[in-house]
């Protein structure tokens, strides 16, 4: 209950599981804040959704979501946003009969690693045990249609972001500049723009699949544009904000800014970033704080990293509670699943990162003076 | 942008326009806050949106909304509420390209007693002309259908809930009690439950319907069964939170409380509402308050009046402004239209108010201690 | 609990009690969102907060509350705000142990038409049976503290506002324009700029105090300057909030916007405001919409008018509740007390309107731009 | 402006920086939803401010600050709280002029690796030079007195917690259990509760120290009986609103749950905690989850851990920037500050994860199911 909307001035309310009831059941987010005068269309959208999506590779579960969007509500008829809340669907269609008969048969087996245990604590038997709901990781879909209209706005600001894997296992990328991890962004399944490293992960994600298991990694996260001063001091730092979005994911475990748990062992000299003139304008000879001092931004990239679980899914047996014996319970193996969530997860945290940048932005300036577009009559 | 939201523990999210584009376009509500285990269906969400249906009666416009609602999400699979939150989607089907056509004709002269100067000085060229956008009174079938869902919550508490018409133009209904309101509740197309009067009622519109013109009234409200001591004192007081629920309706144009305006001369002894022993239990030998004191129930009715303006569309040549031309230009009459809002209306203020003691309920007690269904290993 | 705070991007936090314990008790507000470079100063507080303070005329009660305010933090070296949260205390001077006695004394005794019996209700015997707690009137010096404030950076933007009575028991004030009322603004006791009528008003309220009793009546409350385009559409309307504000004043029962409850007996086109130009701008004939369509500024006054119930505080014998033995108990005559409130509550109402108005127009614009004061190297 | 405010059911509002104006300065805090009968009082909250108070051992800076609090709100007359918002203020003392002029004559020089400069570029001159304002580490006095009223509803409720540091720049405690560390919790100065290590912490430190340097830290912040089910899925998850709580303090870099960053090595079957039989009540064989599964507690114990970063004020020369010229300028060495954070942070981070979890428990419960004490005449 509740939980289900996130920001102040750009907000997204997601709502749906991919087993709905029902021929038109499916996810759907209102993105309430939208400027008047966007250019967005269901192309758009969809172009980001797709990163997400599973089933295309060699690293990917074999389920078939082709997550087709709809924008339903918050268009012009000039084909711009009307300032008006936009709505978007995506209508569910592998929920075939079967797997719900699958899930029935296992649901009072909680399986470890999953959200299910608590669920039950805090829902009880009416908890939707098929396909794990809200804590699916399906829920993201909404997440990323948002973002998708995010990353628009931030575009017309002139504000960039990447997200890219940077440790697969005890696999460890090299260090790259925005604009090298640029070059190669989205070049190859894993996502990881250092491409003779990222041949490597790949080549080591396939075996622990071989043995039944899954992979965990780091993903790193990168603003570029971001103007300085922006941001709440206190409780509403960038930097709190920043987390709760990206924390808000279910496999993320942690999360570090620039030097991040490096800092524990740094002298404050070293630590701190001097200030430098780079080409005439004020800039840091280092960026150990990522972009972010007393939680608000200097102007330098915003740099984080976060810590991604492996896929808690795997073909091992493991012990399980069984919710109506209240026993312990041998889960058997399960077959169907994503190795790592590497190659898909960045797209998730690229949105949330998007949302909450746009709407500091709007708490900062009004609504009305983020992306301004050609509009005639406007006074406010 | 924003103020689409409405509710802190219980809280609906709408969206949406009558003309949107494209096939799927639609109004949808998302529910936060529902509580897991409750029955719902289609049916029942239907059954309060045809109460705001026009189309139907001599005394409304000839438009078709057919309105058909579809919970597309929020359902476990065994047709109870899973906790999640429950989404909505009402489809649109009167939206031929005829109409946009016309709207498109006539999108700057601004219309007197509409929303549109406002919004074009919000938003600029770029806002919803056609319509009405989410100005438009079709923009509460999301409210009706999340009232619904309230409307079950407080069925399951003991709380009942009529808004009936007791005045339209001059012709004014005689005092009722709750019981005598609840027997003739919907029994005319005025929803006037005195009945007499109502006739006279609709005689009085059809003539003014016949002039071209449209007729104002009062709505009110009762409530009955909310405990003592709910809301918040000071700036959430549960009056405070019913105003900003009720004057969110854009044709409300003032709210009072019990005796309401009338303590204006009123003396302090007359006004003060006196304890009485009703039947061993404590109450009170009038109800001035309304059923609120300091902003907090009493115990006793929640009665409130609404005044409701006549509908802005009228058959009669009135002076507009041209927003290309900033001149001031005759604007033709209008013939679809509603001669009153005083039979369709009231759906919407129930279910305003629904929403509100549902989230009044759940602020004092959590969401899990309102309408606790049977459902087994909760602990939360 | 909660319900403390009011406003989104403008916003106040209040605290404190009349008779609170030990010798440095209080009242205090903490005003969030407040632009930095605003020139405060504990007289510009301090003479807002002589509006609402008792005890200077034949029209109030002998209460002594000087209302001495201090503003504590937020303030720079300089003179002016940094833009850190603005904290403002009023300490308790008239909380001699002989009242708190006499309280003690009727503690288990609910006064007709106070708000006792919900709070009993709702916080059980702990509440704070002394002075009324949170619900007393002297709650609402914070606000007013608050509401100055608001006031200075309303006047930076050309917008003024004013409140004032228009009736008090069946003496009802004729009609004023805003400079009108401005001009006779707070010149006699019952703060009526109608000064005939205020004489007699006065007059009445002094025949009803010798009774034992009180009296009722309407204030009207007045903001010019308001740029159209204010206000969000569908839940937080200008007008919703508006409601939401002065509906949070203990003493109000109800509230209109322009026409008001007359709406109830026009026809559409009377009500409808037509366009007209006013010296080359455009204006309107009328002003029936009270400057709010679809909850939208439109630009024109803003006109509102509130019931203000009389002190429920009475020289009559009346029947109570005494919760220890949940019995019936008549309770004595009062005799300190105020004859109306309508001298004073104007001061709260102007306070939550100001602050309403500000918050809006940060919502539009952005704290940045709300009143940006000359302050350099500022790039947000 | 604005993010000082924190929780939804349980909130604290700060105000106030150290070098207010006036004789009557200070830091405040506004607790709402503190339960009706909770018993507080001076030095219960005193308690907690002196765990962060400088100027008490060899670790810390010469500042004396007192921090003398004094509850002015909120306490009924019979020593417990009333259910409304308590309020509490600690008096600056360690004001002198001096400190103003030293700070006035380096104002426009923005230190390295404090919040200095984008405060300028946020609010520009206007801003609080003096002190770091609402940057400085003693803006957290707030947070500190907020969070002892948390813990006394947490004690109530049966749930304990504690922060310790586990490493200082490289030198790492052993891994303890809660036991173990309350055992040793705040036996020494740099609150590590594996003594032996403490003392190398602390011998490191002051070598530090003498370089004219300061140091970084890892603090681990573990909550004991938690329930399962608390959080809310999707974007509020415990572990989100956790996140949100932490990085808001200024010194935290980074923030993991569970195994953290160390999952990025492991496999599903290995990072997964499977369920066990513990003395015959459900629990897990490890606890690489953090006590947190998709966001909601599992029962088991909330394990996080905090990068702290080493205090940026240090007696070096490094390059600043000076906000008048633009010009990259030195800055002189500056001498009094905290060789480490390490010995006070821990306080903050305790209150920011208490309310927390008060305000989680809170919104599932209602305010009125949570610490529920012997209160009659409640109904709601």
């Amino acid at each position: 209950m509740l939980g289900n909307t996130f920001g102040r001035m750009f907000r997204i309310t997601t709502v749906g599981e991919s087993y709905g009831i029902g021929e038109g059941s499916g996810l759907s987010v209102i993105v309430d804040g939208v400027p008047p005068g966007l250019k967005l269309s269901d192309d758009l959208i969809q172009e980001e959704l797709d990163k997400r999506r599973p089933g295309v590779g060699k690293l990917n579960s074999p389920r078939k979501e082709t997550d087709k969007c709809h924008i339903f509500a918050g268009m012009g008829q000039d084909g711009v946003t009307t300032g008006a809340p936009v709505g978007i669907i995506i209508y569910n269609v592998d929920t075939q009969k079967i797997h719900v008969d699958q899930y029935r048969q296992y649901k009072d087996l909680c399986r470890p690693g999953h959200a299910t245990y608590g669920f039950y604590k805090k829902y009880g038997e009416a908890q939707d045990w098929c396909g794990a709901g809200r804590a699916s990781g399906r829920e993201t879909v909404g997440r990323v249609a948002g973002g998708a209209i995010a990353k628009q706005i931030l575009a017309l600001e002139g504000i960039e972001l990447i997200a890219f894997t940077v440790q697969c296992m005890d696999i460890i990328a090299k260090e790259m500049t925005f604009e090298e991890a640029l070059e190669n962004y989205r070049k190859n399944e894993i996502n990881c723009p250092d491409m003779e490293t990222a041949e490597k992960m790949e080549k080591r994600v396939l075996e622990i699949k071989d043995e039944g298991e899954t992979a965990g990694g780091v993903i790193e996260l990168r603003i570029k544009g971001v103007p300085a001063g922006l941001g709440e001091p206190v409780f509403d730092k960038l930097s709190a904000l920043l987390g709760h979005a990206l924390l808000s994911i279910g496999a993320v475990k942690g999360i570090e800014f620039g030097a991040g748990f490096k800092v524990a062992n740094m002298k404050g000299s070293e630590n701190n970033d001097e200030f430098a003139d780079k080409n005439g304008r004020i800039g840091f000879k280092t960026n150990n704080s990522g972009g972010l001092l007393g939680g608000i931004s200097t102007g330098d990239e915003i740099v984080m990293r976060l810590a991604i679980k492996p896929t808690p899914t795997v073909s091992v047996r493991q012990d399980s509670v069984n919710m109506q014996t209240m026993q312990i319970e041998e889960l058997n193996p399960i077959t169907r699943r994503d190795p790592t969530l590497l190659g898909r997860i960045y797209a998730v945290a690229e949105a949330m990162a998007a949302i909450t940048i746009v709407d500091a932005l709007m708490m900062a300036r009004g609504y009305d003076n983020v992306c301004r577009t050609e509009n005639r009559w406007r006074e406010i």
